[in-house]
């Protein structure tokens, strides 16, 4: 949690806490401010249109909301502001996060909302971060090395692969 | 439009108005007060909020919402206000319906939306009627009607069809 | 179990009470009279027939039933009652809720069933208690507070969050 | 519509009767006597309960039953019926028949519907004549001939686009 | 497994046994005649195609076929005999069924399939009893038994439900 | 077409271009410069290589890529850039757009698209200027005022209604 | 129609002609003998059995197989011959190939079908060349032509668009 | 791993690498050189570009390539040699694999992937075989006797069952 933070993330219900964490640690890991709410779009209605009228004068530059089953938080939060909204699909107890994109993705033209895979919060966190470097030298520079960095660990593990033959790689 | 409505009949877009009007028609047909607004969840957030805010208080009894695609209209009002809201799942340009439906029905603990079948805006305005015939014995009593109505329809057809054979009902 | 029960609770085989309780604890929480049957469309028809013929005589306001797989019991409910009928559509074996739903939500024109989420319950109990309180100012003052209740939770969560950070909460 | 039928064709409204009347066109050719109904599970549900309540008595051998959407028509047959019941699933306006097709085939233990594809109403009717051919020699001897005319047909096109080319075989 | 079976049940694979023993209980329970063999469509098609060629011919009257995935073990057999193919869709281990349903239910025009739920294989073993039925009428005293008690059944569980409340139901 | 493009629309192929063209009128109305190209991940790999490698050097801030089916457009030039790419899944000629929503969306750790809905090229669009928002105060003003002129049209378009009532709404 | 076929190109019903079609083309345009027949696998089995089980003698070496709904024709074809079958899933009048595409691909261990897209028998043709190429340079110079015009053909639409704008390129 | 490799095997993540590891068992047991690496078409763009592109060269006849979610390696690989490739979707966490088969399968014209189903890397290995038998008498008559050994053991658990009975068969 930080004083001046650059990324708000939102979230249900504390049980979406664990998977939407994983935004949190990359704003970490880039060294960006951000905040973490839990905030319902239907249990408690007016603390989000609240929150979410006032994140743009607060200085913050994306929303990043996730929910899960009729999942309104992503699209409730567009409706209310003109920062850039990544919505992160939450799956539920049923039918396996279909739902959860569905009622995401599907906004109605003049309210977009930035819709990543299904429980997949880190790269909404690495997406905040590819749109704060589009005018940040220093973030995008950080999300080159990550890049680099990602390809090495697949070469890395692809010599291993390569040395110890498919059987022995797998008895780890 | 009435003075005194008891249904509100809310639609995302006017797009949905050919649908959405059945269920006004049926108010009509039982003689009871309705209004009828086309209010975006989405693009117009504020008046949303304003016009659900008010409802009870105005003396509406019950909420009929029709959206497509992220259908959020049903679930946004249900979140703001405790009369019954019925959601009525729009068909948009894709997906036939399902992602409307399952944005519409699938509501966390504690904020139900009734959903009713995808385009079924006639089912929703007699779904408000028999809410309101639950205390209302002249609505109630035109319900009851309603449904003899029906089983003779189907009574009719059938012994037409027996009297002149398939082939020929077809023709017509 | 009550004298003179306002809602009456109907489930397909006794493998949903378990989900099905959820819809009474709530007639319980607000003190409203309330009945559960175990009555299968499929396998006790009669049973069925008699029981949904004689509940609105017998001075129920509202059905509220459950069944999964092909869900039939609130449709063939409401095509014997002028009642509000609330399906709640219970996940079977397979398909994840999906053919309960379906075979809940999409019904003919004429004959409406209120459905709520794949084993939504307890919404059904709530959408049960919203419909009473359309001409109940008793029930209706404790929906509002029940709503007010849930914001109320949802703000304390987001305190200890804001207090402790997502590190510490998710550790409990 | 003959005077002692072995075949009950019913279905949920008489916009299915395009397709179901495929099934009585089986019958027909097989010289099987067949009635076609149409009987609404949900809009006359007295008259489908009459109806299938009889059908056993009444010397009929099996029911076909089609019908949309929530299409409990098939099920509910099975209920109120040892007969074997073939289910139907007619396409309705959206969803393309999958709902139609899950609301009639999942069947709770101890009620089965036999289902075959969706619209497919002439498959209906040759399983009818299938389940009559077990003891009836005649119409096994006719069902024997039909599969080697179907196998004919095949040959007999095969043959020609063999001779004339699939080119030529398209233009026509 | 008997000397002159009237029903022969037959599987992809021995994975499938235990759903599909199912239906041989249900003949067991009925005292008919049946035999089971485990014939994979497609790994061992010569088995196949030679064992369904004769059953009509060796006085089988139905046959019942589970498989799962592209599910063909029911289309495979119904294009070789005039019997009645009864379809058990297997779930797999992926997409719940829902592959092995459509791949089983959706024949040409000309080769029906009369499929049950997914899984259902007691449903399977019970449609055959209903298709015996239809000319055996120890068969058909027998599904009129089995139906009075699966709706006894059902009133004892409502009944003990009644008496002792749905907490002490459910503790047990 | 401009000369210094922040905006890169590509697309996968032609046929997809009255859809993508949304997009470009977006940056049209916002005065923001853009480039857009017919580029295959599958039938041009090199020149989607080439072209995705060299426009984060080029200026552009970006990438808007739509295509259809397997739709891998968004997802190759996620991994090529670490630009913010935004994916519009773009409706096939089969499954309506789901495969390829699908195919865009759920993309591995580490390599976002932000994904917008089906065909929904507009608000790929207007995401691009919410992102260009974050550091433009010039494009953040047009971005309120878009918003606010949405929720005036909406309101004129319900007093409209009120004035004329849906009946006459709908003559038009 | 060849002399000495390499590829086998079959089909469920002629129907499915335009669509395999395709295949055929491209057979054409890479001087590849093939032959092409009508052979269903529900309809006309024996004929089914005796074609493939011959083609590995005659010398084909690979066979394309297109059906839809229950697409049962590759999975017999692969089941019966250890030639690489081809499959195409053709889409039928419901579910939109959806059902085709899970029958054909679906296969249990040791009997795989090749599948391409919904509908894409040009695709099937294809990769019938590539199969021939991992043996024939003849071909394998073709394909690499062919991917290269592909390539051009693209670049060539993207000059244009660049030079006339989005706006003429779609008024032709 | 092998010096002069037929196949080379690829996936998206060494997590994909036990159900990967089936198609390598596969060559192994045919005695067919291949090679096996991890390479990320989205985390390790420019290895797999660079691999992809040199296969040919190098001798590979088919390659193999598994990945989850939105699945794009098969494709990546398609679009850069004119080899075979084989595409197996490998289920990932949510969606039970219906997003991995959709954007393997899907490709657009000119770009064919030969796609098994999901899970299903034995199947790619088989087909691998099937292929290089085309043209490898060695390779094709092993294939004759694995056709000949999986019969072989449907037929020995078939008789197992039939002389133990199911009840037995089951207890083991």
């Amino acid at each position: 949690m930080n004083k001046n933070p650059k990324i708000g993330i939102i979230m249900g219900s504390d049980s979406d806490l664990e998977i939407m964490s994983e935004a949190a640690k990359i704003c970490e890991e880039f060294d960006v401010d951000y905040e973490i709410n839990v905030i319902s779009a239907h249990r408690s209605p007016m603390l989000a249109h609240e929150y979410i009228s006032q994140v743009k004068a607060r200085g913050l530059k994306i929303i990043i909301a996730g929910a899960g089953g009729a999942a309104h938080l992503a699209g409730v939060s567009a409706s209310l502001t003109t920062l850039p909204v990544i919505g992160v699909p939450v799956k539920a107890k049923t039918l396996d996060g279909l739902d959860s994109l569905l009622s995401t993705v599907n906004m109605p033209p003049g309210v977009p909302v930035a819709t990543v895979g299904i429980n997949a919060a880190k790269n909404a966190g690495l997406l905040a971060m590819q749109i704060l470097a589009t005018f940040d030298v220093n973030v995008s520079q950080k999300l080159e090395e990550y890049k680099h960095k990602m390809a090495s660990e697949i070469g890395a593990k692809n010599k291993k692969l390569s040395e110890i033959g498919f059987k022995k790689y797998l008895e780890k």
